[in-house]
C-alpha cells in the first residue's frame, strides 16, 4: 500500500478562526488521508503560539514532503502577524491571501494530487477589498474548475438538504424558484447522492414552497406551476417524490424514509440542520468536478484570537471529505 | 374539596377522526379535570363499536349530570351513522353540527360551567356547505367569544412557537408582515405566555424574515424596517429579542435561552415543531378569554372509521389544556 492520499485544507482569512479551528481541531481529525494546509507558516505559527496549543506544525515545499501525524502546511503567501493582519480585522491583504490559498487548493486537487479539499471560512468583505466580484467560496470554486450547475448542501444531525435558493429575500424566493433551476438542483442531487455516499438510486424528496403544499392551490400555485411537473417529469429516471409539506417532510428523512431533501429556501433547509446538529454542519458543495466541504459558519471575527472557537463543524467538515474521498477511491 | 372541574371537548367533524382520537385518547388523559364531550351520542357509540373499544361512555344532559372516570357526553345533535355522514365523508349537515358543538361549549367555558375547551377537528369543506364562512376554528372562536386579536401557538417537542402568519402562499408573507400586525403579536404573546404558564417575564424571541436577519439588508429590509423598530419599541415592557436569524433561534430556545419564539410564517414555526415533536403538537389559541386547545391535524378523512388514527395529539392537546386550567385555577 501507498501513502495515505492528502486533504487539502484552505487556511481561510488569517485574521479570522479558520487557523484557530484547524489547530484545535487537528486532533478530532478521524481518517488516514495526510492534512495538508494551503495557507501562511507565519499565521500557523503566530496562532499556535497564541493559542498556546501543542499540535505538531510542518513546513512543506512541494506535496511530495508532507508527513503522517502533523498539520502540514504550504505557504504560499508571507503575512506579517500584527502587521499585514489583526485578529478579527481583515483587509485587502488577506482577501488576496485567501483567494490564493483557494487556487492552489483547487489545482492540486484538480491535478489529483489531494483528493479532496476542505475549506476554513473567509471574509466576502475581505475579497471584494482585494477587487474580486465573488460572492463567495462557491462562485469562485466553480469558476476556478469552470463548472456551470452547482448546488450547497448542508448536512448535520441527520439530515441531509440541498438548496434550490439560497441568500436571497425571502420575497424574491418565489420568482427564483423556476424550472431549470429546480431540474437542476434535483439531478444535482440524484447524480451527486448516489456518487458520494455510494447509493445506487437514491430517495429524493422534494419540499414545497408553500405550507401544506399550498393546498391545492389556496395558499400559492407555485407547487401546481412549477414544482410538481419537474417532479413529474424527472420520475421515470430518479426516485424523487414531492412537493411534500416542508413542516412533516424532515421528520420522515431523518427517520430514514427519503436520502435527501430538496428545500426551495435558506431557512427551510437550515433550520432542521441547524436544530438537529448545532454545531456539526457541513456545506457541500455538489456539481465541482472535486470534493469540496467546508463547516457551516463564518470567520467569526469577532472571536477571532480568543482561544474560544469550536472546531467542531470544521472537524466534521474534514472527516466528511474523508468519508467522500474513501468511497471514492 | 368540591368536584374537580370539567373540560368540554368538541366532538368535531363526525365523518373525521374526531370521535375515534376521543375514545382513543380517553386511557391517556393525565388530569383530574373530568371530560366532557360537547357531541352526538349515536356517533359516539357508533365509534366506539366500529372500534371495539372499551372506553367508558355516559350519556348527561347537563354539566350537572357529569361523572369523574368516564367521558361524558352532551348530544346536542342526533346523526344517524350511514346515513347522515360515512366515516370519510362529510356534509353540511356535519358542518351544521360542528358550529353547534362548539357553540355550546364556549358558552359553557364563558359561563364558567368549564374550565377550558379541547376541540377535535372539523372540516373547513363541511362548515362552508352548511353556510358558514370561518376559515377555521380559530376564526369562529374569535367570533363567539368577541375577541379581535388572537394568534395561533403551537407546541411540541420542547419547542414553542407564536405565528404571525399562518395559512398564506409565501409570496404574500412579506406584506402581510406589518408593524402592526406583529406589535399585536408579540404583546398577545407576553400576556398569555405569562398567564398560562404562570411566567412573570417570559423571554420572547422574535424571528427575522430573511436569511441571516438579512445580513444588514443585503438579502431583504423587513427586519431593518419593521420588525427590529416593533422589537426597540416593546422591548421596555417585555423581554423581547431579535430579530434573530430562524436557522439558529430555534435550538437556543429548545435550550432554554427563551421561553417562546414569535416566527414570522408557517413553515419558519412549523418545521421545528413537527421535527421535535411529530405527533405531539398542541395548538392554543391567544388571546381568546378561555383556554382552548387542540391536536395539530386535521379531520385525516382518509384514515377515518379504519381504527389508524394516532391519538397522541389529542391527548396532548387535552392534558396541555388541563396543565392551564391547573394553573389559572
Amino acid at each position: 500500500m501507498g501513502r495515505p492520499g492528502i486533504i487539502v485544507i484552505t487556511m481561510g482569512d488569517p485574521a479570522g478562526v479558520g487557523p484557530e479551528i484547524i489547530i484545535k481541531g487537528f486532533e478530532s481529525f478521524d481518517s488516514d488521508f495526510i492534512p495538508l494546509v494551503i495557507g501562511d507558516w507565519n499565521v500557523m505559527t503566530f496562532y499556535k503560539k497564541l493559542l498556546r496549543m501543542n499540535t505538531p506544525l510542518n513546513l512543506v515545499s512541494s506535496v511530495s514532503e508532507v508527513k503522517e501525524g502533523v498539520v502540514n502546511v504550504l505557504s504560499t503567501t508571507e503575512l506579517e502577524p500584527e502587521k499585514d493582519f489583526i485578529p478579527g480585522s481583515t483587509n485587502s491583504l488577506c482577501g488576496e491571501a485567501v483567494v490564493n490559498y483557494i487556487k492552489v487548493a483547487v489545482s492540486l486537487c484538480m491535478e489529483k494530487k489531494a483528493v479532496a479539499m476542505v475549506t476554513a471560512p473567509i471574509s466576502k468583505e475581505a475579497i471584494h477589498k482585494a477587487g474580486y466580484s465573488y460572492p463567495g467560496h462557491t462562485e469562485l470554486l466553480a469558476d476556478l474548475t469552470n463548472t456551470k450547475k452547482y448546488a450547497m448542501m448542508l448536512t448535520g444531525g441527520g439530515i441531509r438538504v440541498v438548496l434550490v435558493t439560497i441568500h436571497v429575500a425571502l420575497r424574491d424566493v418565489p420568482k427564483m424558484i423556476t424550472k431549470d433551476r429546480l431540474r437542476d438542483v434535483i439531478e444535482l442531487t440524484a447524480v451527486e447522492i448516489s456518487r458520494l455516499y455510494r447509493l445506487s438510486s437514491p430517495k429524493i424528496a422534494v419540499c414545497a414552497l408553500n405550507p401544506h403544499a399550498g393546498e391545492k392551490g389556496a395558499f400559492g400555485t407555485e407547487e401546481i406551476e412549477i414544482i410538481s411537473p419537474v417532479i413529474e417529469e424527472l420520475r421515470s429516471k430518479y426516485e424523487v417524490s414531492g412537493p411534500h409539506p416542508a413542516d412533516t417532510v424532515f421528520y420522515w428523512h431523518r427517520n430514514g424514509k427519503y436520502h435527501v431533501v430538496v428545500a426551495m429556501f435558506h431557512d427551510q433547509g437550515l433550520i432542521p440542520v441547524k436544530l438537529c446538529g448545532f454545531d456539526e454542519g457541513v456545506n457541500v458543495t455538489l456539481g465541482l468536478p472535486i470534493i469540496r466541504t467546508s463547516p457551516d459558519h463564518g470567520t467569526a471575527f469577532d472571536i477571532a484570537g480568543k482561544g474560544v472557537a469550536n472546531p467542531k463543524s470544521f472537524v466534521c467538515a474534514f472527516n466528511l471529505a474523508a468519508y467522500f474521498a474513501g468511497i471514492s477511491n
